[in-house]
């Protein structure tokens, strides 16, 4: 199986994920931090770790402020609906965004005005200026894609970053598509706060997701429950991050994440893979270029993106050419809205969907060769 | 090291789940049903066994009825914080809860009356009664502690389901310390919702929580996001589980859940573990009984008990007993409120907290007794 599907989740993920996965079941499947014990205290150990290691990957001041969720949509509904709104103010985020953004702003929408910027259209630093030019002094949030799921366009934050801090607004980074790959950084960029997921980018296990915050934004927990201490107060204590992070964690799945981490680092970092699967990305969209039958969504350049790309192919379904793709060739794409329906909406692709295939760090140029070849046939067929 | 910190995990985990965990992440570490390739099935074929295997195990309708969340505090703020209250609505609990139900029902307090119930004192049954004779025509919910995780103590749940049924309550049910002990079913039982972590009684990895439903109680989703499908509408879809669901869901930590319920069935089942956890209680309580210096805490008995059980030794802290015996012994106890506060209010016990022992389905009987032998000596030193 050839897989092109890395936006959804990266795959294989290190032989030492797993392993790492396994002996925390093993060697220390204690609670942490709610005993005094060795066992206890290995758990403990392996959770603080990988906060250090995430703290220095996204330049956080400590490892309190790494705080450890299920996914990405948890860690972003947490900045989102913990948000302190005050009434008139506005929020500012892009058409670009997923449905982990989208529907808990819409969850919480009396609370706020929401301006949704879509005029940039397909690239993201047209985006960034609408973004700029939309806040204002009553602006309290923003909240941003770092990079989008469906077209791989990177919104530049630099500019973002400027203005949010001028006006006095929180900047919210929905690095979901990017870490891993493009290094940003809390307190040397200014951003607030940064998600995502551990399973992407950061080659780590399904269950790990991550809020990284540069300050205490007085966000009100989204759950409520054991938190190891503090425990005769009835609500969440102060404190970080155990007020934002109730009952037990997933350390298991903590300890493969640090070991994703360390990976990044053994292929030689973020600059490495970035320009390795842009590289790949370059070479595919020439390739598709070519192909008369093939529509690319998404700006002509693979310049400033992440290796996700999005098409039709005149004359076939978008959901049976990657049915074809499994069946006949082996090759896993994802077919359909991706979770980003406002960006569907403004190409005109709601009812259709698109054919989307993302690179991983381990993707090689044989295997996207292979790809072009099987998409080259299928639109030839048809 | 001797392992008697089963309320707070099982350890160690059966050698299938963390074997199963690894699995999953070499062979099908792509993202369940977010993708329509052979690697994505794979991973919704596992998640859909895990959710049959845990339908199975509490008597649900049907698998849809079984929604997959990081812990048991997050199955429980879903059933509590999205609760459809009404005003002047009653609820009624115990003051065996843990802050994993008092905490999101201190959160809002502000939408129903609440009662706790603790005249009933230290005995299950007598908290049942008072449970019973404090529900009206106007008590939407009763969520109780099917068992307590510093004494032991089970609520009989038979005469509470009946009335609660009387009174149109929702009766929701916190097995965190009987899940994979004591055999409760949501529809042979009449218990509305069932919470509970994957990781303690089950023998799963941590990263996984429950809540199991027996009908539609028109809960408010807690986290809004990605749901694969229906990815056009700006809200959660109305079905499950997807509209609980936001997000990527844990598929290695439900991998190794699978796996930690199959050993409850090669164990032989729920009956036999019940029966080895309670004898060794048994045994302790009365070789405690005849320390002088021991005080137990909650009723003499231990039967309708599971194998929890606290304490204090005159002279000397809990805390330093709990050292004493991980340093000296290398045997794993805790000490502390466990998290249950209103208990420790009762007893007395909210600034000193009790140590606590707690037994697994794979502690012996040479185990215990070397357990007691310490606490002999120690209790003879101070």
């Amino acid at each position: 199986m050839l897989y092109f599907d890395h936006a959804a989740t990266s795959f294989p993920k290190p032989v030492a994920v797993g392993e790492a996965m396994q002996r925390a079941v093993v060697e220390f499947g204690a609670n942490p931090g709610r005993g005094g014990h060795q066992l206890s205290q290995k758990a403990a150990d392996i959770v603080e770790k990988a906060r250090t290691k995430v703290a220095s990957l996204f330049g956080a001041p400590s490892s309190k402020h790494i705080w450890f969720y299920p996914n990405a949509t948890y860690a972003l509904n947490q900045a989102i609906l913990g948000f302190p709104f005050n009434e008139k103010d506005e929020v500012v985020t892009t058409h670009f965004e997923h449905n982990s953004v989208l529907r808990p702003l819409h969850h919480v929408k009396n609370q706020y005005d929401l301006t949704i910027c879509s005029a940039g259209g397909k690239t993201g630093a047209k985006t960034a200026q609408e973004v700029i030019s939309f806040m204002t002094n009553k602006t309290s949030l923003v909240v941003i894609n770092h990079a989008s799921n469906v077209t791989g366009e990177i919104i530049p934050l630099e500019g973002i970053a400027k203005r949010a801090k001028e006006v006095n607004a929180v900047l919210l980074v929905d690095a979901s598509q990017t870490a891993g790959i493009v290094n940003i950084e809390l307190v040397r960029d200014g951003i607030d706060m940064i998600a995502c997921p551990g399973h992407k980018g950061l080659l780590g296990p399904q269950g790990t997701g991550i809020l990284a915050v540069k300050d205490d934004y007085q966000l009100k927990p989204l759950t409520h429950g054991g938190t190891g201490h503090f425990s005769e107060l009835p609500y969440q204590p102060e404190q970080w991050p155990e007020r934002y992070e109730a009952g037990t964690l997933n350390t298991p799945g903590l300890a493969g994440l640090i070991e994703g981490i360390n990976e990044l680092e053994s292929i030689g970092g973020l600059q490495v893979i970035y320009e390795h699967e842009n590289k790949l990305l370059h070479y595919f969209t020439e390739r598709l270029n070519k192909i008369q039958a093939v529509t690319l969504f998404g700006s002509e350049k693979s310049t400033n993106k992440v290796a996700v790309l999005s098409f039709t192919i005149a004359g076939i379904s978008s959901q049976e050419v990657a049915i074809i793709l499994d069946q006949h060739y082996q090759i896993a794409v994802r077919s359909g809205l991706h979770c980003a329906p406002k960006l569907h909406e403004w190409y005109g692709t709601l009812s259709e969907g698109l054919i989307r295939v993302s690179f991983g760090p381990y993707t090689t140029m044989k295997d996207v060769e292979q790809l072009a070849m099987a998409i080259e046939e299928i639109a030839e067929a048809f």
